[in-house]
């Protein structure tokens, strides 16, 4: 399936920041359903290719709240950076559902499921890897080779777990309020035992602490986290990172931010040095 | 009526840039139902009062597009600048309102109504000018003082017409793709007739370039058009305020920017100069 590449159709553009903000829609055959992400191409990209970073959104969201709410395309046109923001889940009419905003469609965990009724189409590891990637190579003026990947809450999750697992694909990686260990929270519970089973052998390869423990941290990570985020004990646990972490040779660097909380407020107040740390290694 | 305040109740208050983006409701005299509108405060107003500028959202909008997709904290943070962002009309079930998006909720064209069964609550001129003012006044770290307003669209038209109205409340004023001339095109021709009636007399009060005609510029005035807005020449009509501004003693700085659209991409790319705008003059 690798290098494969989907037909694109291009919905929307926008002039942002001398740039543009796009948005296609695709035939996933990872997902097999109808998928929609958004490009940032800063106006660097006019010129010749830039580096990109791969924006992965949190529980509930498409890729809109990202790219209305943040303010990442000033940083990003200053920097010279594209970013790539994908969808959290397959999507439509003919993809299993449940009623809950913590599972289903929107709250896809950034995994490849094992279990019926999830497997046939909850793949966006995969989504990601294997087609997501390999397209926007063929089809963007962007340098496949300088990529880097952040994300918020479930996100930050996905961005962590992704790169940790295939720590050549990524140069660069950073998270806000990411949820540190899924196997150690009530939403990571939930959604690993429907998607992959009761075994917690099968949920480790999408923790970011076991991940670490196993493998090494190969770079630098950047977490900011909000002291008020209503989210922070229960589920988000960034102490477990922090422990995970310890005697590694590179450096996690978490910021907790006093008073900001889990909303676009507190990332977009602090996505500038995001994008910052993305483009020092990019 | 003036000088009375409401009572406001917080309904949220998140961190964002060092500062506080706030939104409160409250019980509108004026427009006999619940209203809600929004603050920023920087980080600033916890030292001193500040200046503040109110922002006035086009057709559609309520209180958040601005909040949530300008990107315009950042820069009021830097400038220590207050931002005030009201509802574009009256809202709630008992409000009379019609099966259409530029008119009724969500269009009250910041003016006051006399024909029914709108004049009973579309209000908005003598909302913001009489309750909302005076209540910011008395309940927000504000330097009374030093007010500016801009908006966009019809919130560019309402900023425009209020201002020039009452010279001696603004000190700075700015618009996004402004309805310049609201008596010579669809949306206002629509909206006039139905507010103020047939008359076109009663509707020069709330055009801008009859303003300028009858009242002269009072201050320079910066205007920012994309090229590409697909409302550029029906609606917005750009340079029937150039001319009505020819000879005045203050300038209208007019900048047509090359393929930007309408959205708030176009917005998010140029607030921080429409906030330096304001700091210069505040």
């Amino acid at each position: 399936m690798l290098n494969e590449i989907s037909a694109l159709t291009e919905v929307d553009r926008a002039r942002s920041f001398g740039g543009w903000q796009i948005r296609y829609e695709h035939q996933s055959f990872v997902l097999d359903c109808k998928m929609t992400f958004s490009v940032y191409l800063p106006p660097q990209a006019e010129e010749a290719n830039v580096s990109h970073v791969y924006w992965l959104s949190g529980l509930t969201c498409d890729d809109q709240n990202f790219v209305t709410k943040a303010g990442a395309q000033r940083y990003a046109a200053e920097q010279g950076l594209a970013i790539i923001a994908p969808d959290t889940s397959p999507r439509g009419n003919l993809i299993h559902d449940v009623d809950a905003w913590d599972l289903g469609q929107g709250a896809g965990f950034y995994l490849n499921a094992t279990q019926n009724p999830w497997s046939k189409n909850y793949q966006m590891a995969n989504y990601i890897l294997t087609e997501l990637i390999p397209t926007i190579n063929k089809t963007q003026p962007i340098r496949p080779e300088q990529r880097g990947i952040f994300g918020h809450s479930m996100g930050g999750h996905g961005a962590l777990t992704l790169a940790l697992a295939n720590p050549d694909l990524f140069k660069s990686v950073s998270a806000f309020s990411p949820i540190c260990s899924p196997m150690h929270c009530p939403w990571g519970e939930k959604a690993f035992e429907q998607y992959l089973g009761q075994d917690s052998n099968a949920w480790k390869q999408y923790d970011s602490c076991e991940l670490i423990k196993e493998h090494g941290l190969p770079w630098p990570v950047l977490v900011d986290q909000g002291t008020d985020d209503s989210f922070l004990e229960e589920q988000l646990k960034p102490e477990l990172l922090v422990d995970a972490s310890k005697g590694q040779p590179y450096p996690l660097i978490l910021n907790m931010r006093e008073g900001y909380d889990h909303s676009y407020h507190f990332i977009s107040s602090f996505i500038g040095e995001h994008i910052k740390h993305h483009a020092q290694y990019l």
